[in-house]
C-alpha cells in the first residue's frame, strides 16, 4: 500500500459521496465513449465523386484513414481501461483530482483530430509528430493523475501496481518520444516503431503481479 | 447450462465488482447510443443548394439516405438489444472480455460510416460489399464475444440460447455474405436479399425457448 | 389504473430487472442527449467568409437557424421529460416495447435534421412540411408507445394521466398538420401557426389531475 | 440553510423518486460530456491542402483555434464540476427546474459554435463578443437555477455556498460584459482581460468556508 496519509487534502471520501463520485467516472465515461466513436468521422467518402473516380478507388484511399482509426480505436479503448483499472482503485475525490482528470479528458479528445490528421497525412513528419505529442501527453498527464492522487492518499493503488503503471507510461511515452525524431528523417517508417509497444516485458509482469495480489486477499 | 469450469481465467466476479462491471456496460451503451445518433449526419442539405435545384428536389434526393438511415437505426438498434441480452446473462470479466467487447464496438462505430456511403452511392456495388462486410464483422465478432466468454465461463447463457445465437449470427453473415456476389453483378438488388432476414424461423423457436425456459424457473 | 391484464405478454419485470431496465432507460437517455446537443452542429461560420462578408454578417445569417436551435432545443428537451415521466410508469418490457421505444429515438435523432434544414431554408415549404412531418411523428409514436405498453399492462400510467397524454399528443399533432396546408401557401408564416402549441387548456388540467393524485398516495 | 419553505411548488422528493432524479443528473452530464467532446470538431485540416501549403502551416494555422479549444475546455469542465457540486445539494425537483436545467444547458451546448467562431476569427470584436455573450449566458443561467431552486426548497445549499456561487457567477459575467465594449475597439486585447477570472479573491474565502461546513457536520 502506497503511505496514505502523505499529504492530506481537503477531500471528500467516496463512500459518503457514491453519487457524486459515479457522476464523475459516468462523465468520464462518457467522454471516452464519444471520443472514440468520433473517431468514424475522419472516414468520409465526398457525396458527388471527382471526374474519373470510382467509389472502389475512393475507398482504397481510404487505407490509411481506416488503419488510423482501428489503431486509434485501440488506443483510446486501452486508455479507457486503464481509466477506469485506476478509479477502481480511487477512495475519495477533490477539485484537484477533478481538474486533472479534466486536463486529461483533454488530452483523449484531442486523439480524434490527431487521427484524422495521420489518416489523412500519414506520410508527413508533421502528421506522425503530431499523433506522437498526443499519446506522449496522454500517457503522461494520465500518470502525473494517478501519482498526484496516491501522494495524496485518494487511491487505494498498491505499490506494485503503482510501479506496473509508471513504466508502462513512460514506455508508451519513450517509444513514441523517440519515434519523433525518426519522423524527421522518414515520416514513413516512424509508425514501426510504434510497434514496439507490443512487446513490453512490463505487460507479463503486470499479469503476474495482479494474479499473486488477487491471492492474497 | 455451458460447462462453466472449461477455461478458467483470471476473471473478477461481477457480483464482487458491480461498479467496474456497470461502466464496462455503460461505455458499451454510450458508444451505441452515440454510433445510432450519428446516423442523422449523413442527411444533409447544402445551406446554398446549386443553381436550379429547389428544396424539395433536395429532400427527394435524400430518400436513399433515408432508407440507409431507418435500416440502419433498426441493425444496431437490434444490435444493441442483442448486446443488452448478452451483458445480462455475464457474470464475470477480465481484460480479455473487455478486448474482444472494444473490438466488437470498434465494428458497431464503423456503421454510420457504412451507412453513409451505401445512403450516398446505393447502386454501386462497392457500397454494398462494404455495408454487407460491416454488417459480417459485427454478427461474426459479436458471436466469438458470447461464445468466447461462455468457454471462459464468464457467461450463465444456457445451451439453448447460445445455439439460438450462434444461428442468428451465422444466418445473417450468410445473407450478407450471399450478397455481396449478387452486388458484382446487379448492385441495385442486392439490398432485396437482405428481406431474408425477415424471414428466419429461428426468430420462432428462441422465443418459444425463452418462453419455456421462464416457465421451469 | 388501466386494466393491468388486457394483453399479457412474455415480458420481464422491472424490479427482477433493475440492471436491464435501467440500461434501456440510460440508452435512450443517450440518444436524447447526443441528439439535442447535436443540434449546435446547424449553427456555423465558415473558416474563410466570402469576400465583402463581414463575421458581423454571417453571425446575423444565423439568426434563423439559431431560432430554430432554440426551438428544437426545447422541444427534444419536452420529449425527453415526457419519455422520463412515461418510463418511471412502466413497470415492466418486452422486445416490442424495446422495438418501439427504438423506432420512437429513431424520429428523435431525426430533429438535428429536420432543425438544420428549417434553420437554414425556414422561409420554403419543404422545410416547413419536414419539421412539421418530424414532430407529429414523434408525437404519435410517442402516443402508441405509451399506448401500447399500458394495453400490455406493462405501466402503471393512470388513466387519467394516459388521457391527457394522449390528448397532449394529438394536440401538437393536430397543430402540426395543420401547418402543414398553410405552409404551401405562406411558408413564412406556418411556423407562427405552432404558438397554439403555448395555449392548450389541457396544460392546465394535467398538472391539476398530478396534485390531487399525489394526494390519494 | 436557507428558508426551505419560502414557495412551496409541487415538487417530487429526490428520495422517494431517485431513479428518475439520476435520469435528470445522468442526461446532464451526457449533454456535457457531448458539448465538452464537440469541441474538437473545430481543429481540422482539409484533406487536400492548398497548393503551396504544407502541413505544418496548417496545424500552425490552428494555434488559435488549439488555445480556444484549451479555454473552452476548461471553461466546460469548471461548468461541470459547479453543476455537479449544485445538483449534489438539490433534494427536490419539479417540471419548473427541469425546464430551467434544460434551458441552462442549451447555453452550454453553445459553447462549441463560440469556440468554433473565437478559434477561427479571434481577432474580430463579433468573435469576442459572441463568446463573451455566451459566458454571460451560462453564468447568469447557472445563478438563476441555483436561486430559484433555493427559493422553491428544493435544494439544501447553505446560505453562506450560495453567497459564493452567487458572488463567482456575477463575477465572471462582469468580467465578460465588460470585455465587450473592449473588443469593439481593440478586439485583439479583450481576451486579456479574462484572465482576471483567475485572481478572484472569492475563490479563497469560498474553500475555507466549504472546509468548515465539513466540519460541523
Amino acid at each position: 500500500m502506497m503511505p496514505a496519509m502523505a499529504r492530506p487534502r481537503d477531500a471528500r471520501r467516496r463512500e459518503e459521496n457514491e453519487v457524486e463520485f459515479s457522476r464523475i467516472v459516468a462523465f468520464s465515461d462518457g467522454v471516452f465513449a464519444i471520443a472514440i466513436t468520433l473517431l468514424v468521422l475522419s472516414l468520409t467518402v465526398p457525396e458527388h465523386l471527382p471526374r474519373g473516380e470510382s467509389l472502389t478507388d475512393a475507398l482504397w484511399d481510404l487505407r490509411h484513414a481506416l488503419l488510423a482509426y482501428a489503431i486509434s480505436f485501440a488506443v483510446i479503448g486501452r486508455y479507457w481501461v486503464n481509466h477506469h483499472r485506476f478509479f477502481s482503485s480511487v477512495t475519495g475525490f477533490d477539485g484537484r483530482l477533478l481538474g486533472i482528470n479534466i486536463f486529461y479528458l483533454s488530452w483523449v479528445v484531442l486523439l480524434p483530430f490527431s487521427t484524422d490528421v495521420i489518416g489523412n497525412h500519414g506520410g508527413e513528419a508533421a502528421a506522425v509528430i503530431l499523433y506522437a505529442v498526443n499519446l506522449v501527453g496522454v500517457s503522461m498527464v494520465g500518470l502525473w493523475m494517478a501519482l498526484d492522487a496516491a501522494a495524496a492518499g485518494l487511491s487505494e493503488i498498491d505499490s506494485e501496481e503503482m510501479a506496473a503503471l509508471r513504466h508502462k507510461s513512460l514506455f508508451v511515452a519513450a517509444v513514441f518520444l523517440l519515434s519523433i525524431p525518426v519522423a524527421l528523417v522518414v515520416p514513413e517508417y516512424a509508425p514501426l516503431l510504434w510497434l514496439a509497444l507490443f512487446f513490453d516485458p512490463a505487460d507479463r509482469r503486470a499479469r503476474r503481479g495482479r494474479v499473486s495480489r488477487r491471492g492474497e486477499r
